[in-house]
């Protein structure tokens, strides 16, 4: 069975998905869909359409999943319910607070229109989510820790970027490696959001800014940078362009239980990731949902799923009994 | 919704079972079945039936999950498949070339019967092999690395106590951390037997015993020791029972992998575990998919699964309301 599948948007998640979808044997890329001029669009696959989104609809027979790579700020909570009455849909959407309102209003369309979505796909939510469920399972007893980074993040590199005066900037999210040995010696820590996490920043100047000022409006940004210990260094555009134009990211699920009848034993169940490429490990993990929700589309399932919903077996290309004979 | 429990088969796995089952709200410990006396077994529980293994059938339909406490090697090949006539049946069959043989008499009794059953549950085979197939799925371009210990290997310090001389032992499995690291940079790196593990031996020697003998005896031995680099320690039975009678045990389960067009990003994901007790924790893994398997059978679910079949959602006692607003 081939999985035929569109890409609706083609930032750096799209292009992820691009190069798995690619690399798959089981599925099939038909077509880019784009806000842009699709003439103005370049993509890396030969032979593939590229679609103005406004067409979308004439691609209702040609396509068993539509991927969604847009933002979930303001394209996925509306994108991902639309193009669930024309497709099978899976998104990536990442704002935790707000996912049990974007599952419903997903599950109404896809159930309305007889589809299955999955939404939430990737490492965090995804994976993470993934292994504090099974941990949690396992270890009812006990406490979760989930760490992030060493990686960028795009939303505190923006925020520095706002201020007057940057001309660019890139920003690492960091685990504090004695909170991390902490939690793993099992001894439970409360810990405070400083204790969990630095912010690491590069920052270009424009030409005659203030360094002090800079820095100051940096490390007392509420909600971004205030409540973290935050370093602050300055350097070229060159130096930001040649050793921090990569997308790294990454973290830690952790979480430390105890069983017994006194609750003597102590458990540590770890789970951790460390990714050059956030969007292309997030293209990945959405590229093996999106097998896993082709079949289960053709065994009958409807409505909106996420990754709690889904057998593991599903994910792979393999068969059960390949599975069981070598995974097992 | 209570699932009633039988465990059968009361040694370090069966006492785990029962201290997971008693601590779940959503379970209840119906009875414990022995190949002994049932006079001659105290169990922990109160108000719990202890009955003879002759007496199983009388509770058919008094047991909504009967969980299988004995050994790979000679109960569970034939009181699975044996035991799947009469009830939903679980086990932690752990000789992982069988698998596909256990898999299908257990699958074939289960169906004829119209039950469910769950083979080869707990950590490895069980939380690891998740890992294995989860990794492979989302990176499909990589190598799989697994890692043991530090722990107590069972086998190996019964092979020990076999040699003529010795009064008592206990063998550590340990991961070379070199070999770990090596995995762990991305460089992935083929690793011999004996880059990946040594084996420690805390050895208790008879009276007059020699040594020399003893140790020989254990380093050349094939398959278990003679393709390990192996420490031998000689102490006091007093030492080993007071700081070796503990049954930890772990490992790490990582697929280091690669994406982008040429392959250009590195990934890497870790699992963990660190044990306190290897046999409470492979209980808690027993007991999560327990809830999971009686919660299939009432949804009609027939035949022999494994951990791959199962949906992570059913391990939890929480809706997919309460997971997707708490753990997504």
């Amino acid at each position: 069975m081939t999985t035929r599948v569109g890409i609706y948007g083609y930032g750096n998640l799209g292009r992820g998905i691009e190069c798995a979808v690619n690399a798959a044997n089981d599925m099939e890329l038909v077509a880019v869909f784009t806000r842009r001029e699709p003439s103005a669009l370049k993509i890396a696959s030969k032979n593939v359409a590229v679609v103005n989104v406004k067409d979308v609809a004439s691609y209702k027979d040609k396509i068993d999943v539509m991927i969604l790579c847009g933002g979930s700020a303001t394209d996925l909570p509306t994108q991902t319910p639309e193009l669930a009455k024309l497709f099978n849909v899976i998104d990536s959407f990442d704002t935790h607070a707000k996912i049990p309102e974007h599952f419903k209003l997903v599950d109404e369309e896809a159930r309305k229109s007889n589809h299955i979505a999955l939404i939430s796909a990737g490492w965090d939510p995804g994976m993470f989510s993934l292994n504090r469920l099974y941990a949690n399972a396992v270890l009812p007893n006990g406490k979760d820790y989930t760490f992030w980074g060493k990686g960028v993040s795009q939303g505190h590199s923006d925020a520095i970027r706002r201020i007057k005066g940057v001309k660019d900037a890139r920003q690492y999210t960091c685990p504090v490696q004695a909170a991390l040995d902490a939690v793993r010696s099992g001894s439970n820590p409360e810990l405070t959001t400083r204790q969990k996490h630095t912010r690491l920043c590069y920052v270009v100047l424009e030409e005659g800014a203030d360094p002090a000022y800079v820095e100051n409006e940096i490390k007392t940004m509420p909600n971004y940078f205030a409540d973290y210990d935050t370093t602050v260094n300055f350097i070229s555009q060159e130096e930001l362009n040649k050793n921090h134009s990569g997308i790294p990211h990454g973290g830690f699920v952790i979480r430390s239980g105890a069983t017994g009848v006194n609750n003597e034993h102590k458990h540590i169940i770890e789970y951790s990731l460390k990714l050059d490429s956030n969007p292309e490990f997030t293209a990945s993990v959405i590229t093996a949902y999106t097998r896993a929700i082709a079949r289960l589309y053709k065994e009958g399932a409807r409505g909106c799923k996420t990754v709690f919903d889904i057998a593991p077996a599903y994910l792979s290309p393999l068969s059960g009994e390949q599975l069981r004979a070598t995974m097992l």
